[in-house]
């Protein structure tokens, strides 16, 4: 129940952030419907599709469809409001990645795949919603040029696969990896932490 | 027999609508051949890998292999002169986009999916050739920006499924949600009719 | 043993090529490594996502994992000398395509699916990591414009399946068709042969 609320929540910010760079670009309705929807489910959707899990979760679970449906309606008929949510989409935005990348490391647990690979499926699967939503909208992701989520994401899945080795209790370690994922993307963003450039300051 | 001369009309259609685009785009022999198969296959391709269907339906069908490389070549060759047939193709073309909607429904009725994803599933049939081909000439959708096809599909996917709350016969349903498809594209292109737009006028 | 040095040196190769590309555009660390991976293993994943062989064979080979990040930080780290490299990179690459085409074959063949959809697997695997790797950089693939090496990979293909009317040896067959791939590449470069132009010259 508690992470069926946090999983909506996140769906919600993902989706509304699709709305906002679909009509950035001022695709009609039907354009702002698919992207908010690419965003949303994109990441999971090519996870389950390279792991097998077909058909793909979101099409077995219309709450997904409902909710991206009315974030999508809602963020259209206020974006000029969403301005003031802007910090409450921050957080959800960041409570989802969390929650996406433990469960797509749990997907690929379950399919008997490699912690390494598990990592790349639960970072995929936070991240790529938004790799897609770019690719759509013409521009080269956001993710690849200023990181944003990835690092939080990986930080988490080492953190998961660390406390296997200690701990039973699976829900612990799906809480206490999603929570690492959640307060390393915070202080990221809030002292400003960037990957160290590739390039020199010449460039 | 009937369908199946539909479908290879569609087919043809949509794979000299790849080419077209692909020559505006200046690419050379091998990347017009993809851009007519993905124009022709990518929306069935796409959904059959969310659902599940693998070897996607194309790999075993070699009818619509022969008939994309034929249309492609042909396309090519001709290319003076598709001006025209230009009524024609738009004729095929959206008789292929009633028809790929209707196979799209009855895939995911088939996998058991609930009726707003058959229906998805459908208009992504009809539709998603076109956006892999615009994604792969590096622009953004056209059908995310000024709708053409999609409003029609969804419009036939609800007719499909009012139907078979009151009529037994598959084929009957079949027909009329395709029929609905077609007509109501016909309607929108010579009526100029668009979806109310997200924008203000002065924007 | 042979074949695996040589994959090894292919997705080296391919893993390079993704990150010249990706330090051209500025991008970050992690987009780097992304594209490095999407252009080794995309091709891969595509055929087999298309053909149902799930979860995707590198997920399951941690051979290609540590390959490709090896050769992202190796060739971040060298980049400067890599130029110096560039003729074993061009024959790595090549060799690469050859051994790359007839993996495609043969999973096509597992598969039991017709020689044309197998030949295409088999281009396909050869040539879509750079696909994916010029649309996620948002470019219009290079191979679509200026055709490099698919027109390799269809003749070897042909020969693949001309062999296997004469000759029962699967091994022979297998290095055959790859040399047939690597030679023409090596011989369309050498003498800059090019498909005939689809545009007049006054274009």
């Amino acid at each position: 129940m508690f992470f069926q609320v946090i999983d909506i929540l996140g769906t919600i910010a993902f989706a509304i952030s699709g709305v906002l760079v679909a009509l950035d670009k001022r695709m009609d309705a039907f354009g702002v419907l698919i992207i908010a929807f690419v965003t949303a489910v994109g990441g999971g959707t090519l996870r389950d599709v390279m792991v097998g899990v077909e058909p793909v979760s979101w099409m077995t679970n219309m709450t997904y469809v409902y909710v991206i449906i009315a974030s999508a309606v809602g963020a259209v008929l206020l974006r000029n409001k969403i301005q003031y949510l802007r910090k409450s989409l921050f957080l959800f935005d960041t409570i989802g990645i969390g929650l996406y990348t433990v469960v797509g490391i749990e997907t690929g647990i379950v399919a008997g795949l490699h912690p390494i690979i598990c990592i790349a499926l639960g970072t995929m699967t936070a991240c790529f919603g938004g790799v897609l939503r770019d690719l759509l909208c013409n521009e080269i992701p956001v993710i690849f040029r200023k990181e944003i989520y990835a690092t939080a994401c990986i930080l988490g899945g080492f953190t998961y696969f660390l406390l296997r080795e200690f701990v039973a209790d699976t829900n612990f370690i799906f809480v206490i990896a999603g929570l690492v994922v959640i307060v390393v993307r915070l202080l990221v963003v809030k002292f400003k932490i960037s990957l160290p450039s590739l390039y020199k300051i010449k460039d």
